[in-house]
């Protein structure tokens, strides 16, 4: 009989007799009929749930942590670094909480919005730190209510280093990180996964190792979800440790915490303030290559790797803790030996997600932010619910409006004196601003030798897809159509394409073509005379600084130009062309000329008068051709543009 | 300059400058980001718009008035008639008032429940006639409140007959059509279009033809959207009465009301109740024909259609009002003639609409309706809300229990005679159900000589989408695998294809594979053999009458099994395989058996233990094959699962 074969759907079973037409209307109204399909489990877990899911599927993983940098323009880079490192895929990072930086304010630099940046903009799994000694209840729970606030799920409990030697313990204080596991635990029910730090030589003050291991024990119990352990030399070390952490019934997970040695004055530093002794074998191979940074680094990979894979081998191990000291080289080196670093192309959706618990269901967006998505989250983080499954004829989306393009996640990459003389350190007519666009397409060194590799709407080079449409971008540029955004039109490739590809296995990705310029008025005078043409198959939005809107869109509806079908699941359209947020999108595109490249000038010189000028004269456009199972009909619409003009 | 060419889009324009964070995130709540896209303008427009619109578009359309049958069996009848006759187009229909009928009961033959299943269960236009003499305020009231309760959006406001010759004026009471129209803009506001009737030749119990004209200007001055006259015999007398209308100001739609002559009875029984004159040259023609009642109606069309030609040619005139009598076949020949009856092979979406202003935004049903409309819409009637865009993960569908299998418009329209004849009077197996459900597919008549043209999950023959799958279905049939629905894959086809397309032209429609039936318990076994091959491509639920659930599906998520792209709009997704509503529709699939076929037989007959066995031990199956670009699977599937058996 089949019955014995079964896998009983009681969920569903029970909720069978929920019918009944009487209480049909009432519950009607709970029904999340218009929920988020669960296209990507990861975005719905809490970070223990992931933990163990990896742990029961027999996934090796890991994680890395920094520190808050010290100035504005090392938070840059640190921002570039975590889009960088999170490529690799981490199931976590965490960000340390620096007592003396003022760790939960508002500054650029502060542990706290280094970690809320990571979550947000980065899309990043994060913990934040937090000590509690020297620090009333009131300013802990303060933090915690800001970090939860800021959409941070994660907090690492600790107690901190004590401030002077004169430190006591204070009756009702937070004297140890337990306390404030209690307090967490007390004040914010479940909301954080808490993590704790581990000893595998016992905490440099604690009376014994025993002794310790008991107070791990009791930090646990009080509500810890995982073990975090301080770096060691030898993996024995750690697996000793871990037996002895199950013996006395800590059954939670426990992960190593990984020291690649970078060098040589980094490591006694860290020496220093762990109380740790570096075992005998390994000084005899350091003190000797002590100044020569390549040859330390290179040893430090080789052991981090040698003692990486002992601790995996054994079985007992699943994640690995980096400790990067805010460096990439040497632990992505160790992870990319290891194996475990997942440069996987495939994407969740076509957009990078952000990690904000409340953006979960956002599975919709429009393509207008394609190259500036920290631009996108930071204009609707005062939403209080996102689109999901549908844009909709959202009559009123109420954008932010950016006026901090120098918000140090939004920032370039690049220095003033870089971009110069990537566009240009004087412009001589609009021609020369053709030429810079050209260059970005071509990845040709522009007439001064220099490469021009971020624009001011894409920070990035060329995206592999926008490769596909080079040749006909360029001639385009050359001529005065200055392209910021376009996509080919593809006709159910596989979901796994390792270029256009997005979402679970097993699916069919589309997309409609797309393309997005500025240009002359003259230009668009004839474009609208060819679009007539092209008016059943061409949607199309020209505007200009003011406003002023020229559109075929039906009813002002959305337009749904990426989308994927799935084995077992609803259809999922991640981006639109929605003609209302064009507009939003508008005014930032055409500040972006002023604020980023005219700015570069002195005023009144002529460079910058010359991109005054365009942002006051041309018109953004944007065309899509619905016909996306034919050939993509826009390059044609340019042609016939130029050939009028001519 | 590009400035003079353009449609400057204000809407969009100011919306623009609601930026700025701070009023982002009260706003962001009231954003319909998850709103319906305007798939088809019919459903979102007021019936005075739509005859705006198609009247500013040169469309000519018509509408259709029917009186309420006087038994259920003639109810039955009536409805089948609608979904006939909806299928030409017609803008509207209209159901007349008989105050004996008790007009605003709940009983099935009253013209409010005739009027009600109209737009709920046919999804067309109605408008409800409505009287008022003799009636208290409160009684006309609870009409009209009831009315709207219903979703009927339509009054055409009458005086009525008064009863009795006594009749005279109540001082403040409803002498008048005019004070109907009053009190309803009274208490209803915009709520209701309000149509008047309008009298070519005058009302018979006006002062004069021109104290009328007065009379109905003063009613549509009072809140009457649009005019229907009675009917008249030659077009210049409507031509005239137009132009006198215009002249004293009535600017709004007058629709000429067409009498096609059906019977030498009907015309004087009509002639007496409206006190109108039979031109002489129709009598002449008319009276030595009197007993060939064919001959009459074929005058009847020639006089009808002739008249209709010269109204429309007039310029005059953009619709013509019927008055049918409940009959088709007088009616349908003269719109035939005219070339209005618009027998649209596409439609809005995969499925019969609803046309309840709830029911607007309703886009995506569970496909285990398809073939049963009216129950769906019955079973769901009590819900607030409606699916729109997304089916989501509804843990709670709270569909009404279906217990009354005898509503008047759920019933077959087939009486228990027929039915025998077509699925037996006796049955002696297993075999012989396998062979009603092969006649029912091939369209074969018998082993008696009956075809078989409906099943009791199916009142009608086979769509002719699902004569794509016949001979693939006949071979499944005969072996037990009793199919109740089925759609072939699509991958791409034109929205405008006649058979499977849906939707505004220019767009493409796509399907996946579906397959649903019922089976022994022996083929489920061989069946989840198989499936296990087909894991990741195949999407399987199946289900016995207790509720014994076994599926593959992730997280009970739904399945989009139907969608569309259209140029400018977001993606359509009308059909889907939902988990959740499958356990509802199974009992509804389940009960079939026992309401529909068992109780044809006597009870402890040979027959009707036969249906209760198939009843109590078959399982309901459906299979999704996820791969639509690829050759479909699920034939391969069952043939596999044959040859395990053998």
């Amino acid at each position: 009989m089949v019955n014995e074969t079964q896998q009983s759907c009681s969920a569903s079973s029970s909720s069978r007799s929920d019918g009944g037409s009487s209480s049909g209307s009432e519950s009607s109204k709970d029904n999340s009929r218009c929920s988020t399909p669960v296209l990507d489990a990861d975005r719905h877990e809490r970070l223990r749930e992931k933990m163990r899911r990896r742990q029961d599927a027999g996934d090796r993983w890991f994680s890395l942590e920094f520190f808050p940098p010290r100035t504005a323009n090392a938070a840059v880079n640190l921002i570039s670094r975590f889009d960088r490192m999170g490529a690799g895929g981490p199931l976590f990072i965490d960000v340390t909480w620096h007592p003396a930086g003022d760790p939960g304010s508002d500054k650029e630099t502060s542990s706290m919005i280094i970690a809320n940046t990571a979550v947000n903009y980065c899309g990043l799994e994060t913990i934040l730190h937090m000590t509690c000694c020297n620090q009333t209840k009131d300013d802990i729970t303060g933090h915690l209510q800001k970090a939860k606030r800021l959409g941070l799920k994660n907090i690492m409990a600790l107690r901190g280093d004590p401030a002077g030697e004169e430190w006591e313990e204070e009756v009702d204080g937070f004297n140890h990180a337990v306390d404030l596991v209690k307090h967490i635990r007390n004040e914010f029910d479940d909301y954080f996964d808490i993590c704790v730090a581990g000893y595998p030589t016992g905490h440099p003050e604690a009376e014994s190792y025993e002794a310790d291991l008991r107070y791990l024990k009791e930090k646990v119990f009080a509500g810890a979800d995982f073990i975090i352990t301080q770096l060691f030399f030898r993996p024995e070390t750690f697996l000793k440790f871990m037996k002895d952490c199950q013996a006395i019934g800590i059954t939670c997970p426990i992960i190593p915490g990984i020291f690649p040695i970078q060098g040589y004055h980094s490591l006694r530093q860290l020496v220093k303030l762990s109380k740790l002794e570096v075992p005998q074998e390994i000084k005899d191979v350091i003190e000797p290559i002590k100044d020569n940074d390549a040859a330390i680094r290179n040893y430090g990979v080789e052991l981090a790797v040698s003692m990486c894979r002992e601790l995996l081998d054994s079985g007992m191990v699943h994640g690995l803790h980096f400790y990067t000291l805010n460096r990439e080289v040497a632990t992505t080196e160790v992870l990319k030996r290891l194996g475990i670093w997942k440069e996987d192309p495939r994407r969740p959706l076509p957009w990078a997600v952000s990690a904000h618990p409340k953006r979960r269901v956002e599975d919709v967006r429009p393509i207008f932010w394609a190259s500036r998505p920290k631009s996108y989250i930071y204009r609707t983080q005062e939403w209080d619910d996102f689109p999901n499954g549908r844009w909709g004829n959202s009559s009123s989306p109420a954008f932010g409006e950016l006026k901090d393009y120098y918000l140090f996640y939004l920032k370039s990459k690049s220095p003033r004196e870089e971009l110069l003389k990537m566009w240009g350190e004087e412009l001589t007519g609009e021609e020369s601003v053709f030429e810079v666009f050209t260059c970005y397409i071509t990845g040709e060194p522009n007439r001064n030798g220099y490469k021009v590799t971020c624009m001011p709407w894409n920070d990035d080079p060329l995206a592999t897809e926008t490769n596909l449409l080079k040749d006909q971008l360029e001639k385009v540029n050359r001529r005065g159509i200055l392209t910021i955004n376009s996509q080919p039109n593809i006709n159910g490739k596989p979901s796994t394409d390792p270029i256009v590809g997005w979402g679970p296995s097993g699916g069919y990705v589309f997309q409609k073509a797309y393309l997005e310029f500025f240009t002359s008025s003259e230009i668009v005078t004839a474009l609208l005379k060819v679009l007539k043409k092209y008016e059943l198959r061409v949607n199309y939005h020209i505007v200009n600084v003011k406003g002023q809107n020229i559109t075929n869109a039906p009813d002002l509806q959305p337009n749904a130009v990426t989308w994927g079908i799935f084995p077992g699941r609803e259809i999922i359209q991640p981006t639109v062309v929605d003609p209302v947020s064009f507009l939003s999108w508008k005014d930032e595109a055409f500040a972006l000329w002023i604020e980023q490249w005219a700015k570069l000038y002195e005023e009144e010189s002529p460079s910058r008068m010359i991109i005054q000028y365009i942002h006051d004269n041309y018109y953004l456009v944007n065309l899509v051709d619905n016909d996306f199972p034919l050939e993509n009909c826009l390059w044609q619409v340019v042609e016939d543009t130029f050939e009028l003009l001519n």
